[in-house]
């Protein structure tokens, strides 16, 4: 395992060592990252190039990750740099598109160590090579505020085949991908990590942990998506919440129990019930899917095929969203989901 | 003249009214800037579309910029949007690209006043108007850290065309925009008030100021640099690193004399030889291009009647390149252009 950067273990005298000037930091970390990718320049111009491909529309996510924001700045640069790409592949895979490229703005507090940018470098190529997409360009700069990583992720798809957010029509069945809450749960194990101690496993705390540090986007379902869906998007603000955008007029009444969930966060809702708050908490980066009832089917097939996890959790028609546990109460969240300026 | 909100003016009750969330501030004062772009959902998905347009490339660029670090807190809002497009423009326009779209990521000390978004997103739409470029999707985030402007620009130029860093050659001629270093003074009249009082009048002041905080990509030289230029980059680290990157291993030295200053940069410099510092200081957002003697006289016609003032200030041919005084002693600016990482 690597050395953290941040930990306090004795480093050798060279992990402690500096990059020394911007053109340090992207030739020696960056710049091979663009391999395959001629329209990056190997990062020695002011901008990328991507050429012309007829029949191909270009889709574009951008979601920035700030330190003690979106994640801890003693998290492991690897799993930091996986969580970067991640959360822009999720947005452009919840559109149907394959992620293809990316430009990152890196603002560090101070020059970083040698040790953490090979690091984070290293976590860059494992989700390049992971999710199929090359940096072709960006910018470093200091800044007297914490960490930030800002991503701008470029997808492609066939063109017109985009699959909107709106669009969900009364009578489509809605399908969620992978589990929801292990995310929102592993958070909190990250914050306190003597929670649910004696109800879950070193493993199952492991899972759930991982699943907040590297989330794994649903880039494989995009024909899927594109063949079928009438609406997508991705669960970063919390299911409810994005389960209400998705549905938009068309509303769902939803039992709880529709909800899929892992047998961690079972057992842990099954000790705590606030655990429910903590499902709907968001930072799921599993997709949310409206498919019409003559595509249903197909649209199972198409995921089984891929390998990927799907459940079908109702619906669409109703006057609004809605969420209600066994005893048929409405569950309203003491938060429902994210937002950065709400009081 | 709008108030500044953070001003000593007394404010009205209603101009220290914050926004309420995400929803409120991207509905409020940025979907109107994507009229016209059908692709950017009302800033209502988590991702934008562009559709294919045959023998049309991509040109990307991202250049953020950071509160205290590129811009003063308390500048004018519609100034610091202002600037966050033309640094990305500038990028675009010296590859012979045309912007069209721009994602924003809005990082923020604390939910923004009110009337400080809405003069905000006025600096943007002005900007956009003139750049001819429109919002297609970004995020906003809450951040510990200052307010941060992250825009990744979208440029468009016909297939093949676009014009590198990279490629300028022995006898090409070098050219260069506008004045050089109002900027660089502009900002220590920004720092200092006061500074050659007794020699710049109010008006050159003004104007240096506002080469500062309003810099003019020159987007428009686009056709002219697609069909004459070897190479091209803009001018923001500083004159003479950003001549030593195009010029490369073809080299050039350059009296300094050669450098096209304006005439209130000449006045401060006949009083105080430390303004060629400054002149060196980058921020200019000026373009530089090399341009092989053949072409050198369309170059300059297509300039003309473009509107563009441009100046030649040498060929390229030496063994490095070097700038050199009056009396031929080489000139070493104490800081050579920028960097954010160097000590």
């Amino acid at each position: 395992m690597p050395k953290s950067p941040t930990g306090n273990d004795r480093v050798r005298e060279d992990d402690s060592s500096r990059v020394t000037s911007e053109t340090d930091l992207v030739q020696t970390y960056l710049a091979s990252l663009t391999e395959g990718a001629p329209g990056a320049f190997g990062l020695t111009d002011d901008a990328a190039l991507i050429a012309a491909q007829p029949g191909t529309d270009f889709v574009f996510s951008t979601d920035p990750i700030i330190a003690d924001v979106h994640f801890f700045s003693d998290d492991q640069p690897r799993d930091v740099a996986w969580k970067a790409l991640a959360v822009n592949v999720s947005d452009i895979a919840a559109k149907g598109a394959k992620p293809v490229a990316y430009l990152m703005n890196l603002a560090f507090p101070e020059a970083p160590r040698r040790v953490w940018m090979a690091e984070f470098a290293r976590g860059l190529a494992e989700a390049q090579a992971e999710f199929g997409c090359r940096l072709i360009g960006g910018d470093t700069d200091h800044t007297p505020g914490p960490l930030s990583i800002g991503i701008t992720m470029i997808g492609t798809l066939p063109s017109g085949t985009f699959v909107q957010r709106h669009g969900a029509q009364p009578g489509d069945h809605i399908f969620v991908t992978g589990t929801i809450g292990d995310a929102a749960l592993g958070l909190a194990l990250r914050r306190s990590p003597t929670l649910f101690q004696d109800v879950l496993t070193e493993g199952e705390r492991d899972f759930l942990i991982g699943r907040y540090l590297r989330p794994g986007p649903r880039f494989a379902l995009g024909e899927a998506l594109r063949n079928h869906a009438t609406a997508a998007l991705d669960i970063s603000d919390g299911f409810l919440k994005d389960l209400t955008r998705l549905a938009g007029t068309a509303g769902i009444a939803l039992k709880f129990s529709a909800i899929p969930l892992s047998l961690p966060v079972r057992k842990a809702l099954s000790t705590d019930r606030r655990v429910a708050d903590a499902i709907l908490g968001g930072g799921d980066y599993e997709l949310l899917a409206a498919v019409p009832s003559s595509k249903a089917a197909a649209f199972r097939e198409s995921a089984r095929r891929l390998g990927i996890e799907i459940h079908e959790s109702g619906v669409l028609g109703g006057s609004r969203t809605a969420l209600f546990g066994a005893d048929g109460t409405e569950i309203e969240p003491r938060e429902l989901g994210y937002d950065h300026f709400s009081s």
